[in-house]
């Protein structure tokens, strides 16, 4: 191994605890750490992990809400070459035991307060033999003790920075989700992006409040980490705490929605709070009052095209200035194209599959080689996602490309269909499936749910076709509408297609083995 | 190759000149050109490469001054997994010669202008068949025409972003200089530090007028291409055509020394030039009343500690905020460990050689086994230099440590004790060596060089060594000293320290292989 020309996340973590050890890295609860006592903490528990066990692509899974110890954890794993798996504590017990089935972790990070039960009956549920500590506890077996008999110094583990550190549950396309195994390149690489389009640095205090187990709140923490910047740690969204950790901790960034946002005014109604620490982007104009309103180009136009296996955004809002396309323009550590179903380049302003290349890119999903060599082949990352290149170079998510029906030479996205629908102020749901059409190969059909009330009454397959043809090119609007009352559903919450195709006639569907994709 | 996971130089240009075609890419004299048309010139003049023998690993060499065309050579070079290598034009023919010979270009882009006479008897001196291109000419044969007959389609070789791709000159300890060959990643990772720290975005607007040889230099022009900005070119140094460039077209940032930042003030006495969109660290009141004063960390303190070999800066002033040490923290994509001769980390606050890992680290110097297994192995690049990490993580470059005295158990580094000496105020040069000693392996001697004049007057060896003794520990301070007149150099302007060991008795210096080093 080229050790040389490695940077693992363990090297980050040193690099930081050397050049700033007495920079508060961690408050959470009662625990202030600096990055000195984190990196010596990490050692600690690394040893103890390879203690139990934990080598070189082991994983070890965290079961439990936001805490400094998940992120102790992940970099525990980076030093032993391991991997470490946030998994959605908001998940069923079902759930859960089917993601610790999928990952067989050696070890087990969990947590008793709030979600004990359903961690219990997910443990019951499970098979294999992990390790599991106790992190919300002082007890003996607990994380606290755990950590403690470990050597505090650091592993001599060879990690190459290739290999994956994080893994995350995502793209429950079939109903139950991929652990998206994510390199320490990537992770390195979304940091030093973040880092100049959020402008972290070692000033920024981060409120850790968005789940980490969700790749859009992790990588600011670890952005922040990797610049000598604070996190602060909330295992939940309380409107109240948040305010008093803003003001306490002198917070600059923190993941927040809009509702939050919200409860987070009336919170504060009183004012007894000073959140003017937070760069915030302009929201409505009582927390514009409360905060320093941020006019970066991040502020003004946050967010861009993303994906758990690109480590979160490949491209940013905030890059490139003016767009037409309303997802900015690729991130500076990858390379995107939009191509037709044989790989080739769409011109600009068409549809086609957003693939990408570099440095964030996963190394695939754990187990799921079928997949994984569906969408990473001939050098490319397929995002299973639509887009377009728009004129200024600029990118436009369009939806994720579930199906694809061929209707003639023409290539029609469902996803791109259905947007066109919910455009109509009468649909409420739907969803677009090719027909078998012994001319045209396959025809569009339109499965909708019409909206209560007003919206609804007096709009028939006509109205719906005629809206579509206004607004798309006339062969991609369906030649028939069908209204239910409701669409089946998966488990993970999304249309079930194979459902809506068996109570409807679709089927024939093109793809890259001949079958439906 | 996994290719899914790289990110070469081409693939950056690809994706800025598809996601922002039509921003302008460089000025250079009337040459305006955006970044479509420099992403198809450079597609162009990789197939005329190609067309000439160029291929994986083969070398190019730019003998000219800056220009657009030097960038797009490195380009270039990048997609077809070639190697760009920038000469200085500055040297003397038996120097560019030395270089030609070393590099074995297949082939050579040249100038005619200001330079031609040189070039020319570079040329008849070394050997090699490379074919020679005049970048200055519009004529037959020249770069327009060369470039204009390549393919304009993207060369389809696989390149590993971890193959050298820019090799520059350096490290002339020897007397000659070696090649530092620099990687894809490299580049990409310094391009991404310098764009944080610079503030380079898509509106930077870089006036090229450093040596484009020069990593410090080259650094940012990347930088700025990376992130869609434009790169204004000029030959040399002429305060006047400066100051119209940032007039004319509105430049953000400049390599620009404090001599010329005098001449510019004077060239502007009359105000003629509006240079109010530099944004400058601040200097002296006449230009400060000139430029926009930039008060970002990097203005208020700009640099760190680099070497070519390391792609430029290893540490930046910029990052991580006040620090004892004078260079700053480590950047985030390398590792710093200071360590003594068996590799052990010293102490905090203990002088011992900078080494470093990670991203930015060069593939070695061409051909140079031997130097190579001396400088990288174990893991680490080992810098040569010296430096301390201070009680704070922060970190001070001392100096090369070309040579080092084994004094009994104690370490002495001539740059160290070099220092020391020229604080004395008599001490215009001077030179530090061991000689042999029966008793303790080595003694410190000092060879020095007075000023002229009041200085030095009075000046005797016991004055020198009581200067030594008060400024750092006694067992370093000299036990001889004597005075010359002047120290040798060799052809590269460093003192030649072998002919100083010759005419004073030095000698015995320990080395990893037992020899001098």
């Amino acid at each position: 191994m080229d050790l040389l020309h490695q940077l693992t996340l363990g090297d980050v973590l040193a690099e930081v605890a050397a050049g700033l050890p007495h920079r508060l890295a961690a408050v959470d609860g009662d625990v202030r750490l600096t990055y000195a006592e984190t990196d010596t903490r990490v050692n600690r528990l690394a040893g103890s992990l390879a203690a139990a066990g934990v080598g070189v692509g082991d994983r070890v899974v965290w079961l439990g809400q936001n805490s400094h110890r998940l992120v102790e954890v992940l970099f525990a794993c980076a030093r032993l070459g391991a991997v470490c798996c946030p998994a959605n504590w908001r998940q069923s017990a079902a759930e859960l035991a089917f993601v610790l089935d999928d990952a067989g972790p050696r070890v087990v990070i969990w947590q008793e307060a709030e979600i004990g039960e359903r961690v219990a009956d997910a443990r019951a549920a499970c098979g294999g033999d992990a390790l599991w500590v106790r992190h919300d506890t002082d007890g003996e077996g607990g994380y606290e003790s755990f950590l403690g008999a470990g050597d505090p110094r650091e592993p001599t583990t060879a990690v190459d920075a290739a290999w994956p550190v994080l893994q995350m549950y995502t793209a429950a396309f079939g109903g139950t989700p991929n652990g998206a195994q994510l390199p320490h390149l990537a992770v390195i690489a979304q940091d030093l992006v973040m880092a100049k389009v959020q402008d972290v640095d070692h000033t920024s205090v981060y409120l850790n409040c968005g789940p980490l187990f969700h790749v859009a709140a992790l990588m600011t923490t670890l952005a922040t980490l990797h610049f000598g910047g604070t996190n602060v740690y909330t295992p939940r969204v309380d409107a109240a705490e948040l305010c008093r950790l803003i003001d306490t901790e002198r917070c600059t960034h923190a993941f927040l929605m809009p509702p939050t946002m919200d409860q987070m005014v009336a919170a504060n109604a009183d004012g007894r709070y000073d959140l003017s620490s937070l760069r915030s982007i302009p929201y409505t104009e009582a927390w514009n009052a409360m905060v320093t309103v941020d006019t970066s180009p991040w502020a003004t136009s946050p967010g861009g095209y993303g994906q758990t296996e690109l480590m979160g955004l490949a491209s940013c809002n905030a890059l490139g200035g003016d767009a037409i396309g309303a997802h900015g323009r690729g991130s500076p550590v990858v390379r995107i194209r939009i191509v037709d179903p044989d790989g080739a380049d769409v011109p600009r302003g068409e549809t086609g599959e957003m693939v990408v290349r570099g440095l964030t890119a996963m190394v695939g999903y754990l187990d799921r080689a079928g997949v994984n060599a569906a969408k990473q082949h001939d050098g490319w990352h397929h995002t299973g996602d639509l887009g377009r290149r728009e004129e200024d170079g600029s990118l436009t998510f369009i939806g994720p490309m579930a199906r694809m029906i061929k209707s003639a030479a023409e290539n029609i996205y469902p996803a791109e269909v259905e947007a066109c629908l919910r455009r109509h102020p009468a649909v409420a749901d739907c969803c677009v499936i090719g027909v078998p059409d012994p001319k045209w190969r396959q025809r569009v059909k339109a499965v909708v749910v019409l909206r209560d009330g007003d919206a609804g009454d007096g709009v028939d397959a006509a109205a719906i076709i005629e809206h579509c043809r206004s607004e798309m090119a006339s062969y991609k609007k369906p030649r028939e509408v069908v209204f239910v009352e409701s669409l089946p559903r998966t488990q993970a919450g999304v249309v079930d297609r194979d459902a809506v195709d068996a109570a409807h006639g679709g089927g024939g569907y093109p793809g890259r083995s001949g079958t439906a994709n």
